[in-house]
């Protein structure tokens, strides 16, 4: 089967956004075996809109709509979409009760806009979207499959991947997988990292690259083979390498990440965790609650920014901060075993450092971080001179406390 | 002039990148008032390439193909143009002699496949590349432009704004400036921000477009002149407009976010803040703690999970835990009091809910929170109910804690 995407969205040709579901789309088109050759991007423009459906039927046996689904007059993809194949827009019942549903449980009032949300070109079938007012639509007409899914990204991704693609396997689309994993690395740079795999990669068949993000450095494997099994039997072979060579440095593959990872294993352990943040500024506690069930590990997270906060709320004394500053190894300490005995938690990690853009010196430069963690009394601590700007340096200072957490719970050496 | 883009990579089929180069253009072709009507994005094959040039030029004045020049054999701009119009590729000697120059200064080897770098379509001319081996091209056929830019984003933006975007000016091919505004706004609903401003949605010049980001809807005027005073001048008639009907929600324009501005407020006021979470998860922390300088004004950030946190850490009596529960409003209040008193902050903000997947009952259901703000003692509270998954959620009750400072901080009803 050969797919063809549509984007819609005048703020895409004017550069306003960056189209990040085309990637995605075209990652899990490719990981079900269906063929994409085009993607087409066009304005809030119906005859455009419906132009581009009827040019895409000429060249693809599967049209996939993006965007254009909201309750606004300028959401056109339904109306684009029965302009292009002549077929009337008829309210879907179905649709219509999950539109009220939706308004009904967040008491909000529905407003005939939304009433809109249901129409669907006759023939067509309403898929229902948990993420937000306005349903999916998909349409098989002339042996050629139509779907409009809606353009925002949370809520595109998951409308994608349940109920879309389930539906085209179920329809046998696939043929050649291709198939790609992502071997994710911790605590190696990317060049640390491409040295070790240099040779590894020019393969042709799975092929091998690397992928940079800050603090983190992935590979990713990617390959081509008639069956899942087959393409998968190309994965592993090659994996099974980068272990060999990178063990020590790899914490998970595809979609997990370090916090997932960190989780899952306080989890496992059955430990408690609290975090007294400095410089990251409470994002430690963020990731870490990002994931479902934290609740299980996840005791507290405590900011402290102002040194009177690190006094009260973490008992670091007086003394400390001023013999050595609040950007300092004894601070760190003092701020993880003060906030594991706030707590009550088995581990408790502190992190203190110079975000910027101001606030550095000579001595102590912008991206100077000092991470502790006290695991029941014992220590290990770190010192870290990130470079980026703010948020990336309160990125990278809590991947290296994850990194922390990661080895000490794996027992792995930094 | 009407311009069409044509984005040539398996890769980015493959969804294994992301096409920044396509926002990059849209804006710089927006700002300098050529119409960009569609984006096709084509795998590296020579027929498809070639036909989407054939297309293009039915549409468009101006066809930029972007990637496609490199040495290797899947690079095939170069062919696909001529063949798309016919004409023979010849070895340009300027091309020939600055990828000569490149590779000499470079003191790497000049390899054959480099050569096939200076070819170009009979009657064009190459555009220096400085960037990298891989020069542009223009050429000017039956009335039509064609350029052909390198696919890397550190040469496609520097050959854009050097190169091509100057040749274009200097034919004349932007009469009218683009130019937008956005306008932000918080506290309404995108189909109740629709309702406000349904008669304002159809004008030609200015337009008016909404968008819709979590918990956060804005409105783009974008407005098409002959001069940028003239272009702002439409902008700032319907902007007065929209402050008449929506000022009371409206936060702030274009880049500005809402912790940005609350920030700048508390700063401006002197005031300091401190902030107590539970389902957030310190995502209200992070957020206000990536403005820089706002060490000026936020003291602490608590996020108390466990109910022995809440009560240890923000001083929440566990007699009110049993009784209302832990989300509840009573709850929320005596969190924002607590983190108030224990930091001795100005004002002080409670956060609690359920975020999911897990814990919702019927009556708890996911999405419910709770909000607090303390102000020197005087208390507002409020109660969502909040869609979407864990993080969005998350991210909607900081929206939903920001609207309440915001208010808080200019005296805005809710």
């Amino acid at each position: 089967m050969r797919a063809e995407a549509i984007f819609t969205g005048t703020e895409l040709l004017l550069g306003q956004i960056v189209n990040t579901n085309a990637a995605l789309l075209g990652q899990k088109l490719a990981a079900a075996g269906i063929d994409l050759y085009h993607q087409v991007t066009v304005g809030d423009n119906l005859e455009r809109i419906a132009a581009a459906i009827k040019t895409a039927r000429e060249r693809a046996d599967l049209i996939i709509v993006c965007g254009g689904l909201g309750p606004t007059e300028d959401d056109l993809s339904r109306e684009a979409l029965a302009i292009a194949l002549g077929l009337p827009l008829e309210e879907d019942p179905e649709a219509r009760t999950s539109i009220e549903a939706f308004f009904r449980s967040r008491r909000r009032p529905l407003l005939p806009a939304n009433l809109k949300q249901a129409l669907i070109p006759k023939g067509g079938r309403s898929l229902p979207n948990p993420y937000g007012t306005a349903p999916g639509v998909f349409l098989c007409h002339d042996g050629k499959y139509y779907a409009l899914l809606p353009g925002p990204p949370h809520e595109f991704r998951p409308m994608l991947e349940e109920k879309l693609l389930p539906l085209l396997e179920a329809l046998g689309a696939g043929q050649q997988v291709i198939l790609s994993r992502v071997i994710k690395i911790t605590g190696l740079g990317e060049s640390a990292v491409e040295e070790m795999v240099r040779d590894l990669l020019h393969r042709d068949n799975p092929t091998l690259a690397p992928l940079a993000r800050p603090s983190e450095v992935s590979l990713r494997i990617t390959a081509k083979a008639p069956s899942p099994a087959a393409a998968q039997e190309l994965i592993s072979t090659l994996e099974k390498e980068l272990f060999n060579r990178l063990g020590n440095h790899i914490f998970g593959t595809d979609e997990e990440t370090l916090e997932g990872v960190v989780a899952g294993l306080l989890t496992g352990q059955g430990l408690t965790l609290a975090v007294a943040e400095s410089c990251s500024g409470g994002l430690l506690a963020h990731r870490l609650t990002n994931i479902p069930g934290s609740s299980s590990f996840f005791l507290a997270g405590i900011t402290a920014y102002a040194n009177e906060a690190k006094e009260k709320l973490l008992g670091v004394e007086a003394g400390l901060l001023k013999k050595f500053g609040a950007v300092s190894e004894e601070v760190a300490v003092a701020m993880a075993r003060g906030v594991r005995l706030a707590t009550g938690s088995d581990i408790g990690v502190g992190i203190t450092g110079i975000a910027g853009p101001a606030g550095g010196t000579p001595a102590k430069p912008v991206g100077l971080v000092y991470l502790a963690v006290d695991f029941r009394g014992k220590l290990t601590t770190r010192q870290e001179i990130l470079n980026g700007e703010r948020e990336i340096i309160k990125y990278r200072a809590t991947q290296s406390a994850l990194d922390m957490l990661w080895r000490a719970l794996t027992g792995r050496k930094a």
